[in-house]
């Protein structure tokens, strides 16, 4: 009942052009592709030619990184921000991807108050453009790169900002779902989910990073997951997000294909 | 200030005999050695060697697997619970570990209730015996094998069960350290913490498994975190217990060496 909220983060058939992965979701009936900024060439031309292809945008990946330590750098990923909005209302991106940064510091909190600043400069200019900021939380083995590692740092930070309709939370199901308390964090975002990616966890773990897996290749139960997102509300696209250097490897019309039975199963 | 404290688990020098890893803390002034039931012999006389040498036991990895399928299988934990916590008495281990197991389910919490069901069924003998179970949260990027992946899931779980001396929480800074609300969650446990392990998050994440490194190689900010549990009334024994195929392959009086350098840095 979920498949036409099935897309596919271009970031699955990471070796293809922009075309060439729209043109896959096309072949496999996948509605939305998640699009990242670094394969856009000109952005109006690639927002018609998905338009042609009559594929939504599920999501724009990403914004600046908000945690900087020179007024250089700070201005700069400002800068980067309001271009990554711009971009993301010709697409019509359902949400545009705000990755935390930073490390964690257990006293200070200096980076989360870096990325709440950030947030309360940009949020203004993404509600004039009509595009929603997706606050997405890492998952801990990514602590060194991100301070936001769990849904309640996420919803943690959001509260500090004013409420707005470009202010939300994007659901990386691969990054939390291991925590015992997930369907709680998940309740507290109620009307503010605004975007969710979905993989599988492999174990083993294999020995290679990244090593996302097909949905119903690993451990995750998905379907109470997304059972507790949709009931706060969320209506959203479901982007199947994978990293995988075997699965790059693989033909683009076997991903496609795999995605789509994954989904079937788990969604 | 904290070197009195230091102890070593033998995991960090994996190929030794429990007397080759026992002598090589006493060569190096580390006073407790954390150790693995599987490389015990007879307990009387490891326990006398381990007093002879002067050396105190930090931990005893560890108690039964309370998440079960089958009456059969659930029996077999419970013996060898209490074989382990009768070892744990003998050794005068400060305290015997307890590893969260199942799977998370989102919406179930069986595994978290057969883990509460197991430990109330032990905790009395433990008691008896003068021995404190450690109950400790795996790194979320081990959910597929244990159901408590943070120090709320811990926390949660020990409110579950009345209160007794012989149970306790042991907090792995490894497993625990990326949480954006540690401080919060440590002190949610005044007075529970029962034991310390610690080892370094290296960044970026080495393409094999597992990865801990030594105290200063990493990403983690080990003082703060200290003094937040030092804050709660833990005087006990902080363990560096260092799983990495690398170190492994070191002489062990560099890796004891290391283990002590790493921690005037840290502790």
């Amino acid at each position: 009942m979920r498949r036409p909220r099935l897309a596919m983060s271009q970031a699955t058939v990471k070796h293809l052009s922009l075309r060439e992965a729209a043109e896959v979701c096309v072949r496999h009936g996948i509605g939305a592709i998640g699009i990242w900024r670094e394969t856009l060439g000109d952005v109006r031309t690639d927002a018609r030619m998905l338009r042609d292809l009559g594929l939504r945008v599920s999501s724009l990946t990403r914004s600046g990184q908000f945690v900087t330590t020179t007024a250089q750098e700070h201005a700069a990923m400002i800068d980067d921000s309001r271009r990554a909005i711009e971009e993301a209302a010709i697409l019509g991106a359902e949400c545009l991807t705000v990755l935390g940064s930073g490390c964690v510091q257990l006293a200070s909190g200096e980076a989360t108050a870096q990325m709440a600043d950030g947030l309360a400069e940009i949020y203004h200019d993404a509600e004039q453009a009509g595009v929603v900021l997706g606050v997405e939380a890492g998952h801990p083995m990514r602590a060194d790169q991100t301070v936001l590692t769990t849904l309640e740092s996420v919803a943690d930070l959001l509260d500090q900002l004013p409420p707005s309709a470009a202010l939300g939370a994007l659901v990386d199901i691969y990054n939390t779902w291991w925590d015992p308390l997930l369907a709680q964090k998940i309740e507290r975002l109620r009307g503010r989910i605004v975007g969710v990616q979905i993989a599988d966890w492999l174990a083993p773990m294999p020995p290679f990073q990244p090593c996302r897996g097909f949905l119903g290749d690993g451990t995750i139960a998905f379907r109470p997951i997304l059972d507790a997102i949709d009931a706060t509300g969320y209506t959203g696209s479901i982007e199947v997000e994978i990293f995988n250097q075997e699965i790059w490897a693989l033909p683009a019309d076997d991903i496609a294909r795999r995605v789509v039975e994954g989904f079937a199963l788990a969604g």
